[in-house]
């Protein structure tokens, strides 16, 4: 089942076309993936920082931008995972806005669990990989 | 032949694990692809949008972040065309350290050429198709 | 009465020393400045630009920066008007820890009613100028 | 003697009402002051920090705006000093259209040497205050 958060687009994110300048997107999904941190598999993504020493860098992302998102809108990003593997997990985004069911943006990220101290990489932990797998999307 | 132009990674663009948050690097390659229009196309990304009503918003990417970029970083990023259509352009991006050819990072970018004013898909004109051509990688 | 709103921290707004780089609170306070149009003026900042084609854009600021801002902090941000001119009004911004009276940062910050189509300023109109007076902290 | 740099208002940095986002002016500030430490003091910013464990975060501003900035512009921004204390140094900040003399923006910034591994202030090093006392505006 994915998770879904919402989210506002802010004065700030917007260029000067009048849309959502297209990087303010991949911050939008970052916050998602925190928000599903502490939502979902229950630990907040600060505290798996500071305190397991886990991160979770993007190493690829593969993404579509369908529709502009605008000042004024609200919304929904929905997190799911299509893929486990032992040092890395695929995330999906998909970005709506709240209330409508038309896709407005999708990516695909590949993320590398890495030890936050020596920025190597580390087997997902398993109570991590369950969550994970939990997630994933039928 | 790729256009390459140079920059230098800044405080602000490098978080809490000391390496340039993944999101920044879309903003260098936005800047590249603004120089590019200036230095090569012969144009400023800011005339052609201001004064032709033409812009170029991402519609895809596909992206690598193959290593990390540090804050003291100075980076030449390359910039090539791989395939010119009728009101689509893709652009190769490749990120290297200045005077390494170890590859940081490469994003491949699908744009479409848009009116500013009703954001309709327009035909790419010639003068910048003519450009675009000779910027294709052999 | 001070309006008060409620934001995290996120991931990206934190720099290399691991506190909130200087800027981003800049960001939270026009956040917070949109919070205050939606929640106590009772139109949305995008409404008031897009509708009114009425903005308040910064002419001057003074701010300190007090305490830092970690990344898992949530802050509360307290919103009051210092003055009403003509055409100018003073929002005085106060962040706080959530469940903490330690004022973290402090700004003041002097904005002018400005026509968004022309950028010439103009008189506030009168259910606005209502509005920022009953904000005025005592 | 003032230090000056130049840089260009890059396309990200221009909100809907296609001026400069007031905090952008902000993150110009301090790549001035980086450029600053490089070309002026003698020693980058990012080895300050990373080699002598030295930073000089902002603790107060005070900043005019004063005319809009647009894309397109390029920038010259003087950097100056207008006050040397033990812990602490005061930049003053002007920035220009590059090639006019008219004031865009002018701040003040108080910032604080810090140790960054312990964040406690600490005397100013002699070689760091020579130089600013060297860039104090007669």
């Amino acid at each position: 089942m994915a998770y879904r958060t919402t989210l506002a687009v802010r004065f700030g994110d917007v260029d000067k076309a009048g849309i959502v300048y297209y990087l303010r997107i991949f911050h939008y999904l970052h916050i998602a993936q925190e928000d599903f941190f502490a939502g979902y598999v229950g630990l907040s993504y600060h505290r798996l920082i500071e305190e397991e020493r886990l991160g979770f860098p993007t190493v690829s992302d593969s993404t579509d931008f369908i529709k502009t998102l605008k000042y004024g809108d609200t919304l929904e990003i929905a997190v799911s995972v299509s893929r486990v593997g032992d040092t890395s997990v695929t995330f999906e985004f998909r970005v709506y806005r709240k209330g409508s069911d038309e896709l407005l943006a999708r990516s695909s990220q590949v993320k590398v669990a890495v030890n936050m101290d020596t920025w190597e990489k580390v087997a997902i932990p398993d109570k991590y990989r369950k969550a994970f797998e939990d997630c994933k999307a039928e």
